[in-house]
Parts: structure tokens; sequence; C-alpha cells
């Protein structure tokens, strides 16, 4: 299991050699000066505490606790909003200055040296799904909380302040992200989540001010960066042993209805030669879907979700089927040449089987790179942490492509067993935790001295 | 439209060339005596009345019609009541001796010369679906008391006793035909019909009495043969252009549920080639029915006319498709060596894209073929009329296959305009139910010369 690899286990020692003119101390140091422009230099020998941040994961996790070892911690829950007061208990205690916006997001304030640089962000959610598991968010913001004990603890000075930051209801709606991105429709604050409450209500619940809610836009540029620790929620990681994911973006993605109509008839006196099998026509066109997707060089997937046939009775020959088909990629050219691709198999098959097939659009979520410098920062980080780590797509999506909207965003990855998640089944290694957290700390500190771009 | 070849116009002269000693005298004559051996001899000059056929059907049609201009005569109703009653009526006036047995068919007795000799029956049924159209069964039971007006108002005698028969809730369970095979269930009378009456009920409305059904069964041997014409409800003989189908059987049915277990999985987070796709396969497996049942020589036909797929919404690859599979065949073992290589090629299609494929049987309806002899006989008729002909099966089941449980059947098909059957839109040209009437009084003369079994 090399990707086990721990490196609590190969610690401070592993970077000697690779040290080089570069202003770091040893982890024992009382006081580690971050610094420096050299973008892509060996990280600190800082590291955090393993066991805490285990401690605390396990801790966070009797909020919203259910039988089946899930959580039920549902947005705007009280078990939500205990878990919040929780963390904000720790913030406190690593010397952050909180608060909650309008939007009811809630702020962890580090200052840094240089009060007119921006700030650098870093978080995630700690609500779940109805049902899920223990790790989606948690882990990164476990693992942004564990980074402000260790900078507490080792009372090192950045330049940018930074800025920790728990946003609400990602999964009901990524609502505090996309307040941040001015991208919240008045509408939606009536929508009424998995809680019981209106995500407006909600928002109140949390100390927010769902009237104001268009105070909580930012500017393009008014963050240096934004960096999100998360669960992969796929099975890349896992099965292939690596330890990080370095994540280019998160993938766009667009949805289509495609309804097939060919003719209804009874299946023993139609002759094979003469029908017009609108399920036949559907299911070519799931194969080609399949095989166009996996033909074109790329990491776009395309997928047949839902399929319904009219009659529907075994003895009768579908008249009409419709199907659902959502491509993604982290192009949208991408996506648009894959569809393309797809739109001419289908007229094949249309004339093949006698039947029409139309698509009609009904989902657009644009694609959300990452910026290529963070990137770059979070693969060093992993190596010269001795982690394995592979650049790879999210399929998810995250609050880090709200924050893309306005300021440059890195996202950090660590495997998910069996790529299980929305589950109670939902599980990560402590240590993965811990290298996540530890790569999480390295990115911070090297953008700290090298941001994006460059201010 | 060679089809629409009308024989009222080519007549009686039309056969001169071909009559050759045997026992037949022209229409205009007052008798007609049928008789000798030659199974393959020319047809007699007798013909139906076209006009007084179509006016019937006109008759019948006020039964049950509905705004749609289609009926609803379902068995057992206060219409279907009135036309048997109707029926009746013309078969008293025909000569005949009429009855209602326990299962509720309504019988029309005329004797032959020789009382030991078996009866040929000849008949359909007048029930619809709910909804139906005007021709289905109806052409039968028209085609055949036409056969017995004409057989009366031209004196013919024939050696066998002829049984005129109307089969009750053909559309229902084929209730009548299927009590002559001893084949009705005691559970049956319960079910209730689209009438609203339990079938036990509606058979004693008809005047059987369900609790002695078991007298209704017939012996194998007790029937000469029973012929019955009907509408095609498929589209080959209207779209190719062809008089009268010769029927060489009902077909056998067998259905299966399929069921294809794969991994449900995040459409975002698994790669292609990670899949385990539940509806890929399926799809793979609706092609592979597809081009199977196409590449077996044969006329088999197979058919998926149903699927779903679990959990089915448009961003989670599907980890369970469901479908159907039913195959067609005049044969039985045609069936199975469809299915065995179908199940092939699920085999492999379970392999490539790492999901299982099980089927599951549901469903078996024996195939029913019609006598050789009788189809040749129906054959030469319908040739001897100067009606262009086709062998084909059936692929949708008649009373008929209940009959060929204890006596040689024989079928005659006419086109059904478009292959349209349950619809008010059904159609049969005028012209060609009286050529199907003119194949059915024929086909009877010469059987009553020349039985299958040679009596």
């Amino acid at each position: 299991m090399q990707r086990r690899h721990f490196t609590r286990l190969t610690g401070a020692g592993f970077f000697g050699a690779a040290l080089s003119g570069c202003a770091v101390a040893p982890a024992a140091s009382a006081r580690v000066i971050s610094g420096g422009t050299r973008p892509s230099g060996p990280t600190s020998t800082l590291r955090i505490d393993g066991r805490r941040l285990e401690a605390r994961m396990r801790e966070l996790a009797r909020f919203g606790a259910n039988a089946a070892g899930g959580i039920d911690r549902v947005a705007f829950s009280q078990a939500d909003l205990d878990a919040r007061a929780w963390v904000r208990g720790l913030w406190t205690e690593a010397g952050l200055d909180t608060s909650t916006d309008v939007a009811g997001n809630l702020w962890g304030r580090r200052p840094g040296t240089d009060a007119t640089a921006p700030p650098l962000m870093l978080g995630s959610h700690i609500d779940s799904v109805p049902g899920g598991g223990n790790f989606d968010g948690q882990v990164g913001s476990m693992g942004a909380t564990e980074v402000a004990a260790t900078l507490h603890a080792h009372e090192v000075q950045t330049r940018h302040p930074l800025d920790f930051v728990i946003f609400p209801n990602e999964e009901g709606g990524k609502t505090g992200s996309r307040a941040l991105a001015g991208q919240v429709e008045r509408m939606e604050l009536d929508i009424v989540t998995a809680s019981g409450h209106t995500i407006g209500e909600g928002l109140r619940r949390l100390g927010g001010d769902p009237a104001r809610l268009a105070e909580a836009r930012r500017n393009v540029g008014s963050v240096a960066a934004f960096l999100e620790l998360h669960v992969e929620q796929g099975g890349v990681l896992d099965t292939d042993g690596v330890d990080i994911g370095v994540v280019e973006g998160i993938v766009g993605i667009k949805r289509w209805t495609v309804d097939v109509v060919g003719t209804t008839n009874h299946a023993g006196t139609t002759p094979m030669d003469r029908r017009s099998d609108a399920l036949l026509a559907a299911a070519r066109l799931v194969d080609a879907i399949h095989t166009t997707a996996r033909s074109i060089p790329g990491r776009q997937v395309a997928t047949v979700g839902r399929i319904a046939v009219e009659p529907g009775a075994p003895n009768v020959i579908p008249g009409r089927a419709t199907l659902s088909l959502e491509i993604r990629d982290l192009s949208m050219e991408g996506i648009d040449t894959v569809f393309a691709a797809i739109a001419r198999r289908a007229e094949a098959i249309g004339q093949e089987t006698r039947t029409t097939l139309s698509f009609e659009r009904f989902y657009t979520s644009g694609a959300a790179p990452t910026h290529p410098h963070i990137r770059d920062v979070v693969e060093m980080a992993a190596t010269e942490l001795g982690l394995s780590n592979r650049r790879m797509p999210s399929g998810a999506g995250h609050d880090a492509q709200s924050i893309a909207v306005f300021g440059p965003v890195g996202m950090i990855f660590v495997p998910s067993r069996d790529g299980v998640s929305h589950a109670p089944e939902e599980f990560t290694e402590p240590s993965d935790i811990e290298n996540g957290a530890n790569v999480l700390l390295q990115t911070l500190l090297t953008l700290d001295r090298s941001p994006p771009g460059g201010d």
C-alpha cells in the first residue's frame, strides 16, 4: 500500500537534501518565517498535528451522528448550528478573529504583515446530505482548522492576511460561496431545505441577513487565492494508490433530454425488418455515447442515467424513448466537441433505425479551472512531502467553483475508499487526511511567498 | 393497387379454363354438390355475396359503437349480448340450428350428409378490446355467417356437419375457445373483465354455466377441421400488396425478465474506463437482441418493450437495469435457438461491461401450427380465385390456437390497412373482406371433400 505512506513517519528529515538557501526553520523552532518569492522552492518543515486532526475529525462526527454510522447534519439544522459553534470555538482558540457575514459564511481572520495585501482564503463546508458520511466537506474544514492551529502554535507570521471560512449549505446549493460570487437568486431563498427551513430562514439561523445578501458579493481581485482540501468522491486515487490529487478544475456540465420517436407496433405482427423501434435507436445511442466519449482524447465523461420508453409493455415495440445525456469536461469546448460527435452518430442511428432523435439542453454549469500556478505549487508541495500525486479533474461540484468567479482557486484531493461518497460508508484514512492537511499548509505558505498574481 | 383486385369483378368466368372433371356447378345452378376426394382440385364457382357481407359488417359495427368511430363491445357487455342475439338471428335465417354451450360459445349447426363424420368448424369472435375497431374478430364472424347464408341460399349440401361458432371473450383471455380445449382454470372465472362483470358472471349472462365448464371440453379428433378468417393485425399484406395470407400457425411466445447488475456511481467522479454501467450493458443487449434475431434465418421476432434503470438520475451511472425480452416463432425450438444465441451475446456483454446479466422466464405460450393440408387448400383456393397470397405466421394470438389442441386448424388473413389493430383506425377494405370470405368458402368446400385426416 504505497499510498498509505505516512508523512508523520517520513517526517521532517525527508527534505534535508532538497533544502537550499531558503527561509525555513526546523519544526522544533518556535517561529517559522514564511517568505521569499521563489515559486517552486522547497516547502517549510512545518507539519500539522495528525493526532489532533484525527481527534477533531472524530469530534465533528458527533454533530448529527445517525444510527447508520453517518451523519444527518443538513444545512441549517440544529446539528449544523452546534457544529459551527464548535468550529468557531476552535478558531478562537487558534487566535482567529471570527465573524459571520450576511450570507451565513463563518469567517476566521488571521492578520498578515502586509495590511494592503488581499487575503489568502482556505476552508470548506460542514453541512452534509441527509444520510451522509463523515468526510465530504469535513476533511477540508478540519484541515483548514488544523492549519490555523499549527500556524498559531508555531507563531508563524504570513505576509497575506488569512481568511478561514466555513461555507453554509454547500450540499443544498452552495449558498454561502455563491453569495460571495453574487450568484444567489432572490427566489432561491424560499426553497425549503432538508432541515425544514427555507434557505432564507436558514441563513438567519446562522446569523446571516438574507435581505442584505448582495453585500456579501466580492469583487474580482479581492482574494489572493482560495484553497480547498477535499475528498475525491471518486475511486481513482484509491484504486491507483495515489496519495494526492492535484485538481485541475471543477468540470463544466451540460445536460440534455433526448427524445427518440419511432412507431409503436405489435411485437408479434411486425417483422424485424419493418420496425421503427425507438428503444433500439436509444440503445444504439447509449452505446455510441459511451464509445464516442472514450474515443476522443481527454478525460471527459458522458453518461446516460435515465431512460423511459412508451408504451412500455413486453409485447409492444416502443414508439418513443426518452433519455438523459450528461457530458462533463474541464473545458466547455471539450463538452461541445463530444456532443457534436454524439449528434453525428445520432443522425446515422436515426437513419438506420427509421426513427428521429432530438436533443434539448436543460442544464449548463460552467467549468471552473484551478489556477495553473496553484496547481504547480500543490504538486510541488506534495512531491516534496514525499507524496505520490496526480493531476486530475474534479468531476463533482465544490464551493471552490464559486470562488473561481472572483479569484484564483486551487484544490487538493485525498483518496475516498472505493470512491464511495454521500453515504455512511464514505471513508478516508487518517493518514491521508494528515497528508492532505500538510499539502494544504505547505501550499498556503508557498503561495504566501509567491501568490498567483504576484501581488 | 393490384391487391385491391376484386373477385366480384373477375367472378365466375375466371376458373373456366381450370375446371376439369370435378363436381362443380355454375353459381346460377340451384344446387351445388360438394364432394370428391381430390385434395388440390379446383374450387367451386360458388361465391359469397359481397354486398350483403359489407352491409352486415356495417350493421354489426352499430353494437357498441363509440364516438371515436370504433367500438367498445367488450365481452359480456350489453352491446356484446345484443350483437350475439343479432348474429343468432342471422344464423337462424340461414337455416342453422343455434345453441349456446356451458362456456358461452354460440353455435350454429348445419347437418351434413354423413351423420358419422366429425364436423367442420368455422367462426371467430365479436367482442372487442375497449376502444377497439370494427374488423378484428368481426371479419371472421361475418365471413363465416356469409358462408352459412351462401350455402343456405344455394342449398349446398356438405358431407360433414358444419359448426359455425362465435367464441366469447377472445380479447379478455379466449375463454370460449380455451374452454373447448379444457384450458380455463377455475380461478380465471373470478377475474373482473372490462365489462365490470367477472368472467364467471359474464358466461352466465351469455347463457353459459360456469359450474359445468368442464363439459365444454372437446376430445382430440372430435372436429374434422377448424377455419378462421381474420385480419392480419400487421402491415405485411397491406405494404406488399398481397390479397391473402396463408397462415402457417400462431407463433409460440416466451418472455423473460432480464436483470442487469452493475455499480451505481457518481457520473462526474467515475472515469469512463472504470464504470460498471448497467444501462450500457442493457443497451448493448437490446442491440444484440435485434441483430441476433435478424441474423438467424427464419421469421422469428425478438422484442424489448420495457426497460427501467436505477437509480435513474441524469448524474448517476445506473447500477441496475431491468428489461423485458420476448421471442416469438412458429417453432418453440426456434425460440430456444434465438434465445441461446442472445444468452451467449449477453455473456460477452457482461464481461466487456463488468456487469452481470441474468434471465428469468415468466411466460410461455405454445406455438400452434396450422395443418399443412389446410394451408395447401387455402393457398390453392386463393390462387384459383385469382388472389395473390403469401404464407406467413400469425404473430398475434387467436381462438384457432385453442382449437389446435384437439383438431386441425387453418387460418386465412386479409390485409389490415397500415397494420393498425385494436384502435378505431383499424380498417380492411370491403373487397378484401369479400376475398377472404370467398377463400373461406372455397377452403371449406374443398376440406369437405378432402379433410385433413382423410376421414
